[in-house]
């Protein structure tokens, strides 16, 4: 007999589990498409040769492929030095290249400025460890076709939205700007092919901090006159919640960037304030970074993450993608996204009482009739309660304590004879 | 550049689509819940050897499967002749196997009779064609531990509850039991061995009728005697809606046949009854077909199909199966199932008005600074409503129509300095 675990690195959900995960699903959903967003669904298998494209990033390597239905021997003997010979699909690996794709496909029926939902399962053959897992779930918002400050604005405060709606609020974003990473790197004299090499080493600012990210750059060989320009902002720039504006990214970076990236910024700034300006928090959820990397190769321009203060890692985060939808279409089309980690967020939102104040657990004897409860529980149903039907067992304790892990709030016994009017309901647990 | 479309037989969910299929599964998950059942989910793939234990029947022929990582060319090589050595696991081809296997890992932490609900996407390698796709949804409830009448009464109640509440009332429940379809053979004297074939040959009464049939048997090299009893009996034997019960199972059934298997059909006759008896149908949705047979081959007792009139087709299906739990966990647990056909049912429920009330499209002029849109559209969510920002076109028709078909009520302009009380919302289309 194999094994009866699920596959290594993959999850079951149990009921108490699959519900709260619905729950906040169902929140999430909600938040996006009051913000104008609309749900689409693409399928979970793409094209081998489009996830294989260059544009997933390391991801592509952690990519699980179809085998090809129908191969003979001889077939799979050919592929022994080209394996990709043995497959022609593959599960996705994240939602934007499937969603580049099928902006590609459909878009004569798009909005032209098309705001997307995305929620929705990938796979990642990923080596199984605590809270990395194989299959999870991703919760993307995307717009694409608009090149302007309203696009992040619009993401932004939808994604902020949701978050206080799971109750988590006093979440903020840290924004930056790949245009102006690249302009400061240049500015401090960094060659631009030892650049990417550069940002890697900065993107572990805040695992090693400011002396080993310097450390790093020197063992690196960057350019040491470079590199002590660059220690020297690092030393003086800390990012400052609550200030954000042209005022505070010109401060944050060396003088002389560029007015457009600068004016970018602010204008996503001024639209978050502006529809922040009724919630709770005392200034702008908004912090710019100079030193925020974020490690996908193909973000254009701004990138930001979504910050808790009750945790010390990333919620969420996302960027703009302009160059990508063009891979497909072969016309240049700006995107930019935001995707909320479900598997993290899942974990922070409180508990409600899950248990709903009209479900009852209808415990009866052996010997009541089965048409009287099946009446019975079809009454209750229809007065708008969650019944489950339990026949009595030596330990009704253990019967009763399910029941109230499940959600369940109260029970009632039932006898043969048993009326709904002289029905007692009384509370669980 | 690569084609654009999603993979052969598989789909893409446009906004409205995705919209109504979510509607429609909210409102049957809503349904389950309120009959006592517990969402559950597993990962989309299982271990091969489970797919391919010879439970799955024809559909295991048509299972996806994964490509093994890390293959050398020595090791593909090596499978030429065996292909299965190039794959560990699968993509699930259905719900059942895959809730087996989960039944087995967690029983500790199920309630003795467990309510599964599971709603989830299946793969199968189908010859694409019309109405039928390679991936698809499937919607089960399945009753674990229960012997009973009482779970398929709770199967069947529940199910016609989520079909009415999608407006669908009207529907019934044909139903038979594999015990009486092989009493029956064996009293018309098929041997055995043969009994399998003519199964075959009976599942096709809806399509070739019953002279079909008894040409189909004969062709088959049956024994001429039992074709001959079996005609005679098919010639008088036709199922009578609304008259469900001991008396029906037995009218319809050659004298003799067990008592167990009637009194469990005539025990759900009951219970179905009692727990309609305040819907709008005349009589009990329930009608005995003698000759139904269903292919699968792990169905031990009761099977059913949903009918609708509207409908020439099955929308739904299932039965009792108590022998495949056993396979995984090494001890016997009765289990019976009702599955709805996902992609039957949401062609054939009714588009509500999807536009929400408060939905509405903000048409602004170009100049409109971004934080007065950011505020205004911030307070109009906060009120409650959906809300869509569009820069006005020179084609506003074409915009307001697209919004139209996204499923938007309302619309209003927007200029700079504009007030969100002097804004003057119009209906749509």
């Amino acid at each position: 007999m194999p094994t009866v675990n699920p596959p290594r690195g993959m999850r079951d959900f149990l009921p108490a589990d699959k519900a709260r995960r619905e729950r906040v699903l169902a929140v999430i959903r909600e938040r996006y498409l009051a913000h104008g967003f609309d749900e689409i669904e693409t399928p979970v298998v793409e094209d081998y040769g489009r996830l294989h494209a260059g544009i997933g990033g390391d991801n592509e390597k952690l990519a699980y492929n179809l085998l090809k239905r129908g191969l003979d021997a001889d077939a799979i003997r050919a592929a022994a030095d080209d394996p990709a010979a043995l497959t022609d699909l593959g599960l996705r690996y994240d939602l934007t290249v499937p969603l580049a794709r099928f902006y590609a496909t459909n878009r004569a029926q798009l909005p032209t400025v098309f705001r997307a939902i995305q929620i929705a399962p990938v796979w990642r053959a990923e080596r199984p460890q605590k809270g990395r897992y194989r299959q999870f779930v991703q919760c993307d918002i995307d717009i694409i076709g608009d090149a302007g400050p309203r696009a992040e604005a619009e993401l932004i405060v939808a994604t902020l939205d949701a978050v206080d709606a799971l109750g988590l609020s006093g979440a903020n974003v840290r924004i930056n700007d790949r245009r102006a990473l690249d302009w400061m790197l240049e500015h401090f004299g960094f060659a631009a092919e030892e650049r990417p090499g550069v940002l890697i080493t900065i993107d572990k600012l805040d695992k090693i901090g400011p002396s080993g990210v310097v450390a790093e750059l020197r063992e690196r060989g960057a350019d040491p006159a470079a590199v002590d320009a660059f220690a020297a902002h690092l030393a003086r720039s800390a990012p400052e919640p609550g200030a954000f504006g042209a005022d505070a990214v010109r401060a944050a970076l060396p003088a002389g960037v560029p007015d457009d990236i600068v004016a970018h910024l602010a204008g996503i700034g001024e639209a978050v304030a502006a529809a922040r300006v009724h919630s709770d928090a005392e200034s702008v959820p908004l912090v710019f970074d100079p030193f925020l990397v974020r490690g996908m190769g193909y973000y254009t321009g701004t990138i930001y993450e979504l910050a808790h203060p009750s945790v010390g890692y990333s919620l969420g985060g996302g960027g703009r993608y302009d160059g990508m939808i063009g891979r497909f279409l072969g016309q240049e089309v700006p995107a930019v996204g935001f995707s909320i980690g479900f598997e993290r967020i899942v974990d922070l939102v409180e508990d409600h009482d899950g248990a709903s104040a009209a479900s009852v657990v209808l415990v009866h004897d052996r010997d009541v009739p089965l048409a009287e409860l099946a009446a019975l529980k079809a009454q209750l149903v229809a007065e708008g309660a969650r019944v489950r039907l339990e026949q009595r067992t030596k330990n009704l304790k253990a019967l009763l304590d399910r029941a109230t892990a499940d959600g369940y709030a109260a029970f009632a016994t039932v006898s043969a004879g048993q009326s709904r009017d002289a029905l007692e309901v009384k509370p669980l647990g």
